[in-house]
C-alpha cells in the first residue's frame, strides 16, 4: 500500500500479462522509432549536438515508468523545453559550446529538483492558474518562434540568434540569394513526406522515413559537396555518469527559466496524462505524484548527460493508439533508444540537418491555435484580450516573460473583476413565488415597500465597498416607502471579516432608520462566519429565511402565527460553529 | 452643473447661509487651535522644523475646501503620513537639514501629482485592496513605532534614528541615568492634562492648553537652563512660494512611499468623511473626486512649503462636533493659522519639545488596536494571521514594506481560497422539497441514482480543475447506479472561458457514459455566457431548471408531460445574448 503510492509501477508490473505485454511492446517500438529523429531535432532546437537529445531518451523514460501513475505518458525531449532551453542557457554559454552542454544538464537537475520539491510538498496546484487564453496564446507564439527558429536550418543559410521573429524573417529575406538550394528541397521534401505519411495512416513513422530518405538523398547525391549541412560524426555508446555542477551565480540565472520550465511541462504531462486516462479508467493519474515523478526523471537524467524532459503530447498519443497498456512500453522505447546509441549511431552521420528542421516545423505549426483566438472574440473578450496580450508578449518580451505576464494578468483580472460583482434588484415572477432580476424581465412584481437584492459574488475586503455604495444607490431609489431589505444571500459563498465589520455596521444603520433587514438562503460556511462574529445576533435570528419568498411573507404578515415553523427553523438557522 | 462637479464648493457657496457661518466659525476656530500644536508636533515627528506644520495648515485647507467633496473633512498634517515622511525623507538626507525639507516639499507634489492622477483616472477603488486585517495591524505597527520614536523628546535623551522598536527601547534603558527629569516632568503633565481635559470635556483643546503649560513652565523656571530642548526661534510670516524640484534618482526613491503615503492617506480621509457624511446625508462623498481634492491640496501646498497632508481622524471629528456645515469651517482654521503665522510666533518660542512629544503620543496610543486581533482570533483565524503578520511587518521591516506584505497575502489568500471553494453534495430535506447540504444535516434524504452538487463560487481558470477532480470523487462514491447528475449553480456567479472548456469535456464525457446532467438556477450573467459559447446546446435546453426540484422530479418522470411549463421556461432559459 504505502510501496504502491511511492512507487506506482508496484501497481502493475506483479500482475503483468503477456496480453498487456503485445500492446506495450508495440507501442515501445513504434513511440521509440519515432523518438530517434524528434530525440534528435529537439536537442538541435535546444543547442545541442543531436546526440543529447538520444540521452534524454534512455533514463529519464525508465525513471518515469517506475515512479508515473500514468501508464502511457511518452516522456522525452519536447519542442517546448527544448526551447526554453536553449532560452534560457543561450543566456550564460556560446550555443554548443562544452560549458553550453554543461548548463543545459545543469538546468535538468534543477528543473527535477524543482518538481521533485513541488511535488512532496504538494504544490502542483500552482499549475491551475495558468488559465486557458493564457496557455493557448503563449503556446502558439512559442510555436511561431520554434518554427521560425529552423528556418536557418531549412534555407540552408546563416541567421543569427534572435528572440524576435521580424528580425529573423527579415534577415531570412534579405539572405535570400544565398538559400543553399538542395536544402531547402531536402528539407520541404522531408516537410512534403511528413504530412503525406500522417494524412494517409497516422501510426505510420513519417519522420523516420524523412530521415530515411534524408539520408539516402545527401548520401547518395554527395550533397554536402554542394553545401547540405550535415549532423556529422555521432558518438557512439550510452550516456557517461557526470555529477551535474553550477555556481550560484549561474543558479540565479537559471531559476526563474527552472521554475518557468518545471511548471510548462508539468502542465504539458498532466494535460495529456488525463486526457489518456480518461479512456482507460483502470488507473488514476494523481499530480501531485506526477511531479515527482517527472522531477526523478530529470534528476536522475541529468547524471547521464540527459537535458530537461518531459511528458509530450503527440508521442503520447502515438504510444495510445499503439496500443501501450503499462509503463513497459516507454522501458521498450528506452531499450530501442539504447541499442540504437550502442550501434546505429553512425547510421545517422549523413543526416541533413535541414530534415530535423523539417522534423521540428511540421510538429510545432500544428501546435499554433488560431481558431481558440476567433472563438474568444465571440464568446469572451477579455479573455480574447488576455490570449492576444499573451501571445504578444511572448513573441515580444521572451517566452518565461509572456507566460508570466499572461499569469498575473489573469490573476490581476480575476480580482479587478472580483471588486465589482453582479449585484441586481430582484422582482417577482407573478404568481410564481420565485424572485429574478428586474433587469432581465419586464414582466416582473417591483415593489416599492421592499428592496430584494441578490449579490453574486464571495463578500470581501475588496468588493466591500462596492456592496455598501450600491445598497445604497438602491435604496436612494426606492424613496421613503421602504420598509425592508432582503438580501438573497444564496450566491455569496465566503465572507471575510472585513465584510462582517462592514456588515455590522450596515445592519445598525438601517435598524437606526427603521428599516428591516432579512438575509434569505444563507450557505453554510456563511452561517457559520456570522455566528461566530455574533452578527447573527445583531441580524436577528428570526431575519434569516430559507427563501425571498419567506421573508416577503413575514413582512407582509401573512407567515406571521407560525412563520417560524414553516421556514424550516433548524436548516436556516443551523452552524457549525 | 459641470463646474459643480469640478469645484463642489459651488455646492454650498451660492446659498451660504448665517446660520451655517455660525457653526463654522465655531467649529473652524476650534479646529485651528487644535492644529496649531499638532501641525507643529507632527512636523517634528516629519523630522521638520515646527514651523512647516504651520504652513502646512494654511494653503491646503482653502484647497480642499474648494475641491474636496466633504464638508466636514479637517485637512492638514497628520501622524502616519508624518512618519511616512520621515521614514522616506530620512533615507536621502539628514534630518532637519535643508535638503531634508526640500525633499519632504517634492515629495508632497509627488504624492499630489499621484493623487491627482489617480482620481482623474477613477483609479480610487484601489484602495478597497486594503483588506480590515492589514488596517489594522498596520496601524497599530505604525501607532507604535510613532509612539516609541517620541521617547527620545519626552525623556530628553538622545536617541540615535531606528526603525526597530526594540533598538530605541533598549537604547532608552541603557540611557536611563541621563534622563532630564524637568524635560520628563513636563511632558508626563502635557500628557496627564490631554488626557484629564479630554476625558473631562472633549470640545476643551486639552493639547493647546498643553502648549500653554508649557511655555509658561519652561519660560517662567528658566528651565533651558536645566537641559529642557525648546522649539526656539519660530521664523514669523507667511511661506514663501518656490517650486519644488528634485532629481530623477531620488523620484525612484520616492515613487514607492509617495505611492503609499497616497493611498493610506487617501484611506484614512475616505473612512473618515464617509464616517461623518453618513451623519448628515444633505451632500454625497465622491471617492474620486476626494483624491483630486486631496491631490490638489498637495500639490498647490507644495508650491508654498507645504510637506504631504490628509485629512485627520481627530480633527475632522472635532470640525463636526464643534458645528462645521461647510468647508468655510476649513477656510477660517486656515485664516486662524494664517494670523499665527503673523503675529503669534514668539510667543512658541519656549516651547518644550516634551510637550509636542506629549501631543504626538496621546493622539496616536488611540490607534494601538488590542481588540481585533481578540475577537478576529476568535471569528476568522486566517484574517487574524493576517493581522499579526502585517503588525510584525511593520515592525520589523518598516512602514511601506509592512503595508505591501499585508496586502500581497491578503490577495495571495484570496486566490488560493478561490482555488478550494465549498463544493458540497445536497440532499432533501424531507418533504420541503428543499436541498441542503448532507454533511450538514444528518436527516437529508440522499439518493444513489441522482447526485446532486452545488458549487459556492465563481468556476474560473483556478478552480475549474478542482472542481473536475471533486465531481469524479463524488461520482466515483455513487457508483454504477448513478443516473443523473445535477448541478445547483445558484452560488456561481461567473465562469471564464476556461471554465466552459471544461465544462464542455465535462458535459461531453457524461453523455457518453449514459449520465444526465442538469443545472439548476443558473443565474443571467452565465446564462449568457454559456450561451454565447454554445454549450447550452450541448447542455440541452430541456436540462435547465429553476429549482433542484425541478429537475429531480423530471428524472422521476413526475414533471415530465408538462414539465417544460411548470419550470417557467422563460425565466429560466432567459439570455441577453
Amino acid at each position: 500500500m504505502k510501496l504502491k503510492s511511492f512507487f506506482p509501477i508496484m501497481d502493475w508490473l506483479p500482475q503483468y500479462t503477456g496480453d498487456q505485454f503485445k500492446g506495450d511492446i508495440s507501442a515501445g517500438l513504434t513511440v521509440g522509432v519515432m523518438l530517434i529523429p524528434q530525440g534528435m531535432a529537439y536537442a538541435m532546437l535546444a543547442g545541442l549536438p543531436p546526440i543529447y537529445g538520444l540521452y534524454a531518451s534512455t533514463l529519464p523514460l525508465i525513471l518515469y515508468a517506475i515512479l508515473g501513475t500514468s501508464r502511457q505518458l511518452a516522456v522525452g525531449p519536447v519542442a517546448m523545453v527544448s526551447l526554453l532551453t536553449a532560452s534560457s542557457v543561450g543566456m550564460l554559454a556560446e550555443t554548443g559550446s562544452g560549458s553550453y552542454i554543461a548548463l543545459a544538464i545543469s538546468l535538468a537537475l534543477i528543473v527535477g529538483l524543482i518538481q521533485f520539491f513541488l511535488g512532496t510538498f504538494r504544490l502542483g496546484f500552482l499549475v491551475n492558474f495558468l488559465s486557458h487564453p493564457v496557455i493557448s496564446g503563449f503556446t502558439s507564439a512559442a510555436a511561431l518562434i520554434i518554427g521560425i527558429s529552423q528556418l536557418k536550418h531549412l534555407l540552408g543559410v546563416n541567421i543569427g540568434r534572435s528572440h524576435h521573429i521580424h528580425e529573423i524573417l527579415l534577415e531570412a529575406i534579405e539572405k535570400i540569394a544565398s538559400v543553399n538550394i538542395p536544402t531547402l528541397l531536402i528539407g520541404l521534401g522531408g516537410i512534403a513526406l511528413i504530412i503525406a505519411v500522417r494524412k494517409f495512416n497516422r501510426s505510420i513513422p513519417g519522420s523516420l522515413l524523412a530521415v530515411v530518405f534524408g539520408i539516402l538523398v545527401s548520401w547518395g547525391f554527395g550533397l554536402t559537396e554542394s553545401g547540405v549541412k550535415i549532423v556529422g560524426e555521432v558518438p557512439k555508446g550510452l550516456p557517461s555518469f557526470g555529477i551535474p555542477t553550477f555556481s550560484m551565480d549561474m543558479l540565479g540565472t537559471l531559476l526563474p527559466i527552472a521554475l518557468t520550465i518545471s511548471l510548462v511541462s508539468f502542465m504539458e504531462s498532466i494535460a495529456v496524462a488525463k486526457a489518456v486516462q480518461a479512456k482507460h479508467k483502470n488507473y488514476k493519474v494523481i499530480p501531485n505524484q506526477e511531479l515527482i515523478a517527472l522531477g526523478a526523471a530529470n534528476i536522475g537524467g541529468a547524471f547521464f548527460q540527459s537535458y530537461p524532459v518531459t511528458g509530450g503530447f503527440s508521442r503520447t498519443a502515438v504510444n495510445d493508439q499503439a496500443g501501450a497498456r503499462t509503463g513497459m512500453a516507454s522501458i521498450i522505447s528506452a531499450v530501442l533508444i539504447i541499442l540504437t546509441l550502442l550501434f546505429l549511431t553512425p547510421l545517422f552521420y549523413y543526416l541533413p540537418n535541414a530534415i530535423l528542421a523539417a522534423v521540428i516545423m511540421v510538429a510545432v505549426f500544428g501546435l499554433i491555435d488560431y481558431k481558440e483566438p476567433i472563438h474568444l472574440w465571440h464568446t469572451d473578450r477579455g479573455d480574447f484580450w488576455m490570449l492576444i496580450v499573451t501571445f504578444v508578449a511572448t513573441l515580444s518580451l521572451g517566452i518565461e516573460q509572456g507566460i508570466g505576464i499572461g499569469v498575473i494578468l489573469s490573476l490581476a483580472m480575476m480580482i479587478f473583476r472580483s471588486t465589482r460583482p453582479h449585484m441586481v434588484e430582484l422582482g417577482e415572477v407573478p404568481g410564481a413565488k420565485v424572485y429574478r432580476n428586474l433587469d432581465r424581465f419586464t414582466d416582473l412584481k417591483k415593489r416599492d415597500d421592499i428592496l430584494i437584492v441578490r449579490f453574486d459574488a464571495q463578500l470581501y475586503f475588496a468588493n466591500i465597498n462596492f456592496f455598501q455604495e450600491r445598497m445604497s444607490e438602491l435604496i436612494r431609489a426606492k424613496g421613503e416607502h421602504l420598509k425592508a431589505i432582503i438580501i438573497n444571500a444564496e450566491s455569496i459563498g465566503y465572507m471575510d471579516s472585513s465584510a462582517m465589520h462592514a456588515l455590522e455596521e450596515f445592519v445598525k444603520k438601517y435598524k437606526a432608520r427603521n428599516i428591516k433587514i432579512f438575509f434569505t438562503g444563507v450557505i453554510g460556511p456563511v452561517r457559520d462566519a456570522l455566528n461566530r462574529a455574533h452578527l447573527l445576533d445583531e441580524i436577528g435570528k428570526d431575519r434569516l429565511f430559507m427563501t425571498v419568498q419567506q421573508a416577503v411573507d413575514v413582512i407582509d404578515g401573512e407567515g406571521a402565527p407560525n412563520a417560524l415553523n414553516g421556514r424550516l427553523e433548524n436548516y436556516t438557522l443551523q452552524t457549525n460553529k
